[in-house]
């Protein structure tokens, strides 16, 4: 029941994912007297899904507090909560973010190791894609959180990306050691000395971000959220400087007739659709977040990512990176302390 | 000495600006052998200027501690005091950011009441330009800090952009109150609650930016320049993008032949030449920072930034402002008191 757009575009969205994994099955919750005339209009979710009726949903603007305290019997508790008895594999909402992170954290807990959960998401880059993380579940991180965020972001580009060895960049003021917040710093030192098998590239600026520099970039979540946001911003008025240019004479109305292909084709590349679906990393589930304002096309991208997410058993690729990251430590200081004796 | 093109674009930058300031005076620090062949090309610089000689210079690269320490008679230094001892009205420099702030810093020395110098720059919106501070002066600021760049931003843009009640927004992750860090809700509280006439419009996302929500962005440091980076990337990431799309059919090759104007009009719109000149705000004096990557058109605009700041007495009216936002506090408390009595 949750987004601009629901629940039409969530049943058209699972509509077009059912004909992309034929396997799929969906537990739809909501209003059972809303849900059925739709279903109506969908054969294949008609067939593959099952309704869990409730007249409670949580609204875009009510505060997380309120919502975790008030909702229990809302759409998106029962929901999560289905991840959390196994009864589904994964949950894919346009609702609101505050709220379904706070629900998630408190029904779904955290992984083993994990204090504070991130979100991340694929961005556009010169050499394809990348992950960014965190982009908003946090306002503040320390190292150990940053150190963190690094071992989920490489998991993530290893499952939704297939990549084998991502390199992982840490956002900074500067590419010198010297610079940066303390925690940055801090974090930078972690990932040097780490005996983990992360292919670390060290410090990038926010330019390398869509430069390609790296495949994963990890930030604390308010630098996160105003750069992904600030590039939104920017590319939002480049696309308006264009519209107003190619209108601006009758020469220019010609060249963007001509040019209907080459503008579709860049439109088609900065289509945050295809892109739609950020996963909240670091919690004992499943949990992606489609954008608000997702239409059909763009909540099926987000089902996607939940399909490849729960395919490639991304928890489990972090526990076990987790572990691995807190083994070497310990064993190092055995070394130590078999020196000194 | 400083930038990628010096001295060469420095010199015919300032040939530039003689033509659009006739009446400006420039006093040029370095290498007389170097600069005096150059000399013979622009007329109006050799009337208008003096040198003064010195064969030192800091590099690009230098650590601002290095620079600071060794750097007594550098080119840097030397055009730094110039202003401290009055015989200038304003530096300018391509040279190195780190190395130019932490020398302004200690000559300078900041303004009655502020702790922390900015970077302030203009970014292009869809109204047009705006503010934003601080792009990278300081990684870390507290409410305060925060608070003075919010008066030293709306007097820049009073100057600069010739505003009558420029808006400052703060930027944050959301527009709540409830939402952010804890520095940024303080801020936001002296800024609403503040006696001083600054027209607060109240916390800005990412997007906001050049959204053109307001005139005036404070961010701190860390997060401006991280953001500024980005937006950069996103536009150059686009650009590439087009020409790409342009480029990929014989139909779109046409296209962009009638789009010439088009484009070029977006390129110019976008051109960060343009806007070149960070001012490092809060200092007890006027230093300017070109890009350093600037061409003799973009040095020109750093220069034009220096003589508005200059015209504008932008420090008078900070020194005002900051007595001002001192003054209804400490009456505050003398009603509080004679309450007690």
């Amino acid at each position: 029941m949750g987004g601009d757009n629901a629940p039409e575009s969530v049943i058209l969205g699972a509509e077009m994912a059912l004909m992309r994994y034929p396997g799929l099955r969906f537990v739809l919750f909501g209003n059972r007297f809303v849900l059925e005339p739709l279903l109506q209009e969908v054969k294949l979710v008609k067939a593959a899904c099952e309704i869990v009726h409730t007249e409670v949903a949580i609204a875009g603007d009510d505060k997380p507090s309120h919502a975790v305290r008030r909702g229990r019997n809302s759409s998106m508790w029962l929901a999560i909560s289905s991840v959390k008895e196994g009864k589904a594999c994964a949950i894919v909402s346009a609702g609101n973010t505050g709220a379904l992170m706070a629900m998630s954290k408190l029904i779904l807990r955290t992984l083993p190791g994990i204090s504070r959960p991130a979100i991340a998401a694929l961005l556009p880059t010169m050499r394809g894609e990348c992950v960014m993380l965190d982009l908003g579940a946090n306002v503040e991180s320390d190292e150990h959180d940053l150190y963190k965020f690094a071992i989920m972001g490489d998991a993530f580009a290893r499952a939704v990306l297939g990549m084998n060895r991502p390199r992982v960049g840490l956002l900074n003021v500067g590419s010198e050691e010297l610079k940066g917040r303390e925690e940055v710093k801090a974090a930078h030192a972690l990932l040097k000395n780490s005996n983990m098998d992360i292919n670390y590239h060290g410090f990038i600026e926010g330019n390398d971000i869509t430069g390609g520099a790296v495949d994963v970039v990890v930030t604390d979540g308010f630098t996160g959220n105003v750069a992904l946001k600030t590039a939104e911003g920017a590319a939002r008025l480049i696309r308006t400087y264009l519209k107003d240019a190619f209108k601006s004479s009758p020469v220019s109305q010609v060249g963007a007739l001509f040019a209907t292909g080459a503008l579709k084709a860049v439109k088609e590349k900065l289509d945050d659709r295809k892109r739609n679906g950020a996963m909240f990393l670091g919690l004992n589930g499943i949990a992606v977040k489609s954008h608000g304002g997702a239409d059909a096309f763009s909540f099926c991208n987000a089902i996607g990512v939940a399909v490849e997410l729960v395919e490639h058993n991304i928890n489990t690729r972090i526990m076990q990176d987790i572990k691995l990251s807190q083994a070497p430590q310990i064993i190092a200081l055995d070394a130590i302390e078999g020196e000194a004796d």
